[in-house]
């Protein structure tokens, strides 16, 4: 029998499981700090839902497992975690709104493998909905520099706003039909170059040499940051163009209240999802040969109302990846140290006087392995080092009468003799 | 459209959502204070695995979700945890022993509908593979005091152990044959009775009236703990019941050492499921009306080995159950208070100076709602009201030139004028 996970799926062994439930922990700690709250849907949902005209739309269709009941009910696997809460807000009017939910869950996509390509992957989604102006934009941007001044990663957080793009796109002549090609095209500057760009946006998207030109010297000479808000404001002569640079200026006065630092007007930014009605924003790392994004979203007023197919629902969303943030981790401090902070070993017939050491050091809050195997000293130690457990604890029939118990610090190889009390402090348990 | 969840699945709507996540991370620091490590398995299996002659039974296959891939792979939904674990440990035998795992993940059954019975549920399990001694199962019940001290909640853990069972019903003359269902129909005492299992033992079963009797009168009349302990030593001849002994009397010495006083010797516990080997436990709530367990696991040495077609590999576990514990904390303690400690409210033009309230007191460690939408102080308070919100901080100009803001307790409508560092102090935030 094939013993490897199926196709597209992952297992993740207890060191590198321990590292993504803490990338989670600080997600779900943070998102508490500010206000959002659980929300549980199931894996399984009605195929009628997933494949509803205003879902995830043609593409992600394709992508979706199906299967069947034994009452033959057509079902499908969620590919997100955003059309399943647009179905329980449309399916639940009388929630409170503002609703502000997290869900840090699991989504499916049957879709081919390449590189950082998974058939499940867990979406970490926060969305705010019910708030129409941008300081539902700037609380979420202040979650995430929290976020990732908790997780200890350097970010820069890349902001713009669709309205102003449709407006450049307007004001330099380019038809309605075309904004999407062309924002996907320009989205790719830092990837493919100037030239680049024009190739494209001449090429694949239709644009005539002037047009295509004229758009990519707006976003070249703007730069990015206020001085590029500046800039814009000068030439925006659409309604739409005039909307954004307003919607923008107000975002990075609410940012500069909550002292965001590393959050930046990046005019070039647009997002290739078609449903973003206003501020879009991505996260990269600073300092790391990763080049994917960690954390993305954006405003989206018109979905929630399409799907439920009542009043206009404004809503603003951010989905962090766990694992591009668990690679980015790993790159800057290798392997996670255990979650066991001791090992607690014996020496001779001891286990019940092990067990009170290990029971008192838990009472203390601390983390402790206990040999259950009853293995010898240099065994356990040679166990302990692999494990990557920082300290063990020695209890004999000498240590029991004494009641001073032997504390090797691994790492250093020094030992210390201390009382049940002088363990506990040692290992920086909570002893109020 | 259809706006609810596929049959048999469920959404949990915030209030709900936030008391499962925090039973579930009381579970786990318990599992990790334990010395137990994550692992995590992906929601879709190869059909070969769960449907291989060693892992989940006949019965359990019946109510697999089936699907396939684009590839036309045939896949299943897992329906336990354990089943994954096996394939896990079989496909990675250099994993080092004793490996003491926890996942906390959903599973499904697409099986009837009943009360309590859902297609997607999720398992806490927590396994200890690799240690022949009762020490395994010590440890883990005395995991299983901690959990419940931690939740709150009184428990009774039963235990018994298959050898003293099988070696019962040996000394009675029962054919291995009749071993199962025998167990099965013992189980029943405290539901239907002493008569009722007599019925079951002779009718269904097809048990002698004789030794029925004989085997009836043998657990009744040794009650529980130690003195049935005790009772049942005296009669006990085959090798099994005396073996089965043995490992409980080193049990309740282990439980004597951990401090342990809830769990009893119960001989009429024998746990439906086929594979258990030795030590079986049942855990029960207190002073509630809920009479389904809230936990349940034993020993099962057969199973890894089988399973790999490897080497015998001890193993023993305990899964706990996520709903019926939230069913008995609603019941204890009704409805959670928001994990959103206080919300913050504007009056007047000064949402900047709210987000450096708001701020400051997340930094305090907090968990802080920001009033987003700029509704009026009244609608303001019903709302925290309503969202059972302990607290609300009222900033306006006065307060924002004073630098005294208001700190209103929603119980008791008392208010307070306090700075920052007092706001800080009075939501018991951690201010070192």
């Amino acid at each position: 029998m094939d013993l490897t996970p199926a196709k597209g799926m992952r297992d993740f062994l207890p060191p590198e499981a321990a590292r993504r439930e803490h990338v989670v922990d600080t997600l779900k700690k943070a998102f508490k700090r500010y206000g959002f709250l659980p929300l549980e849907t199931p894996v399984v949902e009605r195929y009628e839902v997933l494949s509803s005209k205003f879902a995830g739309g043609e593409e992600i269709l394709k992508e979706t497992f199906r299967l069947q009941d034994q009452g033959k009910r057509e079902l499908g696997l969620r590919y997100d975690l955003t059309v399943p809460m647009c179905r329980v807000l449309a399916g639940n009017t009388s929630l409170p709104k503002p609703f502000k939910r997290y869900q840090v869950a699991p989504v499916y996509r049957d879709g081919p493998l390449k590189t950082g390509r998974y058939r499940e992957f867990v979406q970490c989604d926060v969305d705010t909905v019910g708030v129409s102006g941008v300081q539902a934009e700037a609380e979420q941007l202040a979650l995430t520099a929290h976020v990732f001044f908790e997780l200890g990663l350097k970010v820069t957080i890349k902001f713009n706003n669709r309205k102003l793009l449709n407006g450049v796109l307007e004001d330099a002549g380019i038809s309605q039909e075309k904004h999407h090609g062309t924002l996907l095209a320009l989205d790719k500057l830092s990837k493919i170059g100037e030239n680049g760009v024009l190739e494209e946006l001449e090429k694949d998207r239709g644009l005539e040499k002037k047009a295509a030109k004229h758009l990519l010297d707006v976003f070249m000479k703007a730069g990015s940051g206020e001085k590029a808000l500046n800039a814009l404001k000068k030439t925006a002569k659409s309604e739409s163009g005039k909307q954004g640079l307003s919607e923008l200026e107000q975002l990075v006065e609410s940012l500069k209240a909550y002292g965001v630092k590393n959050a930046v007007f990046s005019p070039e930014l647009s997002r290739g999802l078609n449903y973003y009605t206003g501020t879009v924003f991505e996260v990269f790392a600073k300092e790391s040969e990763i080049s994917s994004s960690l954390a993305a979203g954006g405003r989206y007023d018109d979905m929630i109302g399409n799907f439920s197919g009542k009043e206009k629902t404004p809503a603003v969303g951010i989905s962090f990846g766990l694992d591009v943030i668990g690679e980015v981790l790993k790159e800057k401090s290798g392997s996670m140290p255990s979650p066991v902070q001791v090992f607690v070993v014996t020496v001779g017939d001891v286990q019940n006087d092990a067990i009170h050491v290990a029971e008192s050091l838990r009472k203390s809050e601390v983390n402790v392995l206990l040999d259950l195997a009853g293995r010898g000293v240099s065994k356990n130690l040679s166990w302990a080092s692999a494990q990557q457990i920082p300290f063990v604890v020695i209890v004999g029939e000498k240590e029991v009468r004494s009641g001073k118990f032997t504390l090797r610090d691994m790492a250093s190889g020094k030992e210390k003799s201390l009382s049940l009390q002088g363990l506990a402090l040692a290992l920086g348990a909570k002893t109020d």
